[in-house]
Parts: C-alpha cells; sequence; structure tokens
C-alpha cells in the first residue's frame, strides 16, 4: 500500500519561481500527512495557455533546472517519489510538455507528452518515446501526461511495461457535459484502469488562465477503476468557477457567465488515497479470465494502422 | 439519426423457440415504436449458463437455423436492422457465441465472438474474424459481444474499420460495485465511445439464470460517450433483483439474499434512443484535436505484443 497525493493547485502563466515555490509547500504539506508519493499538475512550473512556443520556452527549463532540482531536493527531504509536470527547454526548437519523475538515489526521469491536444502542437514538441515506467520504493508508476491518457494503446504500454500505478499530470480544460456526469476525463481514467487493472493517480489543476476555465477534477483510481478520491468538480457535485450540479445551465457556465474574465487561482486542495499497487500485479478478474492474457493479440496485427 | 432500440429480456436457457418467439414479439413492438434497428442480447436464444459444450451445442443452430431465419424475416417484415446473438453450431467442435446482424436485401452478417469470458472458454469456440462492419440503410454498423467491449483493441478496430454505431449484444454479470457507481461495463461503454468517436448500443439481459444474477444495464451512448438511455439498474438507482442503490448492502446483495435461488426472468426493458450516427464520422474534438489523426501509431509498435 502506498499513499498518493494530487496535490492540485492553480500555477500563474509564466511565473516559474514563484510556482515552484507554491509547488515546495503543497508537497511539504503531503509529506507531513504521511504521503509516500505526489502527483502535482501537468506544467505545474509554467503554467500553460502560452501564445506561442517562444513566449513557453521563456518559461521552460532543462531536466536539471530550477524546477527538477527543487522538486529533486523535496523528494530527497521528505523521502517521497514526487512525478510533476513542467515545461522542458529543447536545444533544437520548441520546447517539450514534459513531466519529472524524481525519488531520493535515483536520476530525474524525464517523459515528454506523446500526444498534444489541440493548439499545444503549436507551442510545444511532441515526445517521441514511451511512457516510462520506473521501479520506485512503493512499486512500479508509470507516467504520461493528459491527453496521453484518451489514448488506450498508450496506457496499454504501460500496464504491458508493469505498470501498477500511473502517476498523471493533467490540465483538463473544462468542457460542456451533462447535468450529473462526470467530467468525460473522469470516466476515461475510471476505464482504462479497470481494462489494464493499473490504478491511476490524474492531478488536474485548477482556476482560470487567459479565459480557459479548468476542471480541477484530479482523481485517484484503483485497479477496478473505483475512485478512492476525487474532487467535488471530478465527483460532479460542483462545478468549475464556483457553480453547482443542480445549475439550470450546467454546461459551460462558468465560462460563458465571464468569458473575458481575468485570471483566477482556486485554493490548493490536496486528495489523498491509500492505493494497493500489488493489486494492479493480479490481472485476473475471473477463474478463466485475465486482462491481459485474453487480449487476442493473434488478431490485433491490424491495430496499429 | 436512427432510432435505436435495446430489447433487453430473459432467455430461458435451451428454450430456443420459446427465446426466438419472445425476442420477436419485442421486435414487433420495438418496430411499431418507430425502430430502425433492433438489439437483443447476447445469446438471445439459447440462454448463456451451460454446463457443458454438449448442452450449449443442444441449443446451438447453423446461421440458416430457425433463430437468425426468424430474425431475418422479421427484418424484411418491418424494414429494420436487427442484432441479435445465438449460440452457433460448429461442425468442427464446441459452438460459437455469435450474433447475426440481418437487415432486407442482404445475406446475414455472422460475428463470432473473439474474448470469451470465463468459463466460456469450457463451452464455446473462439472466433478467429475481426468484427465486421457492415453497411446498412441508416450508417455503418459494428459488430462484437460483451466481453469484447472491455479491449480497447478491439473497438478500435471496429472504428478504425469506419464504424459509426457498435450494437454489442451482452451478458453482463452482477457484481459487486460500491455504492453510488454505475457498472463497470457501463463506464467502459462511455469511455470506449468517446476515446473513438463512437456510438455504442449494448443490450443486456435480466433475470436469473442457474444461480447468475444478470445486470440488466442495458445502455446506449452517443459519440462522446454520454448516455442517451439506459436502464435503472445500468444508471444505478436500482440493483438486479429489485434492491434500490440506497441499499445499506449495496454490493452483491441479489446474489447472496438467495444464493440457491431459481431462475427467475424480468419483465423486458425496450430502451429507445435517437442517435446521430453521423456525429461519429466526425473525429476532431478540437480545432486542432482528432482522435484517429492524433494516434502516435509510429510508436505503437509494441502494442500488439
Amino acid at each position: 500500500m502506498a499513499l498518493v497525493a494530487c496535490s492540485q493547485f492553480s500555477p500563474v502563466i509564466g511565473a516559474v519561481r514563484d510556482n515552484v515555490r507554491r509547488s515546495l509547500e503543497l508537497i511539504a504539506a503531503a509529506a507531513s500527512m504521511g504521503a509516500d508519493v505526489v502527483v502535482l499538475p501537468e506544467l505545474a512550473s509554467s503554467g500553460y495557455v502560452f501564445a506561442d512556443s517562444a513566449e513557453a520556452a521563456a518559461a521552460s527549463e532543462p531536466a536539471d533546472g530550477f524546477a527538477v532540482s527543487a522538486w529533486r531536493a523535496a523528494a530527497v527531504e521528505h523521502g517521497i517519489v514526487i512525478v510533476a509536470g513542467f515545461a522542458e527547454t529543447n536545444p533544437a526548437g520548441a520546447p517539450f510538455n514534459s513531466a519529472a519523475l524524481v525519488m531520493p538515489g535515483a536520476e530525474p526521469v524525464i517523459y515528454r507528452k506523446a500526444h498534444l491536444w489541440d493548439r499545444e502542437r503549436l507551442v510545444f514538441t511532441p515526445g517521441s518515446d514511451l511512457p516510462p515506467v520506473v521501479d520506485t520504493p512503493v512499486g512500479r508508476i508509470g507516467v504520461m501526461i493528459c491527453y496521453d491518457l484518451e489514448f488506450p494503446e498508450w496506457v496499454r504500454i504501460a500496464a504491458l511495461g508493469g505498470a501498477e500505478l500511473i502517476c498523471a499530470p493533467v490540465n483538463w480544460p473544462s468542457v460542456p457535459r451533462p447535468t450529473g456526469e462526470r467530467p468525460g476525463e473522469v470516466v476515461r481514467v475510471q476505464a482504462e484502469a479497470s481494462m489494464n487493472r493499473v490504478a491511476i493517480a490524474a492531478c488536474d489543476r485548477s482556476g482560470r488562465e487567459r479565459g480557459l476555465e479548468w476542471s480541477a477534477a484530479s482523481v485517484m483510481v484503483d485497479a477496478d477503476g473505483w475512485p478512492l478520491a476525487l474532487t467535488d468538480q471530478a465527483a460532479d457535485t460542483v462545478r468549475p468557477g464556483g457553480g453547482t450540479a443542480a445549475d439550470p445551465h450546467p454546461t459551460g457556465e462558468a465560462e460563458s457567465a465571464e468569458p473575458t474574465g481575468s485570471d483566477r487561482a482556486d485554493a490548493p486542495v490536496t486528495l489523498l488515497a491509500e492505493i494497493d499497487l500489488a493489486a494492479s500485479r493480479v490481472k485476473r478478474i475471473a477463474e478463466y479470465s485475465d486482462v491481459m492474457a485474453d487480449r487476442r493479440t493473434d488478431l490485433y496485427e491490424h491495430y496499429s494502422s
């Protein structure tokens, strides 16, 4: 069992030092509550809504820069694993949308987001490596970022690679959905977890940035896909921006009410859940059924076409 | 737009003629309500909990047998598409767990379940063909059966093959789950639909058969994965066997209350939903994002290993 924290907060675009300092406070708070693993949002150090790659590059750092070095020091200080998103300098061009896994006694493992969402492709360079699966003191942790989770191929690759827990920094934009429904991203995390028997911790961001309202829908699910911890926004009891699920105008109300609203930081939320990583090693779900052994790999040849 | 019906009922094991006659009544009722497509449960003609393959073989028929012929005649009579599960005779050994798609002016299309669930492998022969995608008057319909849906590879193959609506006969056994949660199968149908932008109609069965309580959780979702129609059991407002979601012992209560209970047929339920099949052809989900074009097929080579 590992105590996993998602430390959801509202990074301020471009304010790398301030964002990292804020994240260190949240890491320390989670560690003081006994967390073995702390997950931070995508682009936690840099913010998200960059105008172009030049602006993103100005908020990017190499893997030995301030952000990852600070997280690494925090991991050593607290004796924990940290997975956090940052804008990574790319000497060859536009920066990467990356995540670092840091822990005591090991070099940082850097993953570069392979599936870039929407306008990210105008700002970032996509990664070209598979999601890493890292042996840590609490078990085998896979790392991917946000939109990566929406590709069942990617989660499968991590699960086949032995991931027992996928730590996913995310920035989920708030989009309209029917009343009473969880965000689609939460539903997909549940399903991906259960189809692969791998726990998933997705740490979202909150607030509003350059007109974009974030979902604030951090969620942790077990290897059966059942939520272990989720924010009110992920549970559909509260809508981003403060509306409730019972609002008569349930979809996109926060954005439409104030479409040109100024940036807004929300109070941070730390989710905590005891996650049984060993359960992810059990792929059997019935006397004769096993989610991996039952794959018809003999028939999937057309799959990657 | 197509009006799609899921005609959920409780087949009686081995009673092929009676089950088919019952299904014809439900098909006629759905057609009278204007249905363009009617989906019936997995093994609708035969029932499910066979002791062995010999017993299943006794309830099996070839693709030109009574069941498929009757459904074909009904499709012609009503001018509709029908997708229904049946036990299919296999001259070479154990029968197949199959589904037929029948419509006017075309030969039946037969699909044999490729991913056999649990003890099915002791009873049936697995299929060895990909899920068919059939041009019908209402659009392109893919066919798969129950546990097939749990393999993202399989849904992806159907979606890449052009399926706009996946019609899936299912028999979902009732298993414990947390209070307030939909059945995991429903969550996975929602997620698979949204990740592929394909509508899905899953027609479950109801009742109890040889001690096995069925979920009765038929559901239809649009290409965004949002439910268009779902039974009370799929929505988690009622548990199989009649308990409500507010029961203090929410998981498996029906089975534990009467573990050796006799077979039980429940009243049939017909779900109806207008499904926009054209929406499934739109894979774009943001200005620059497309669920298919964004796949990193250059990196998925390890996927089918």
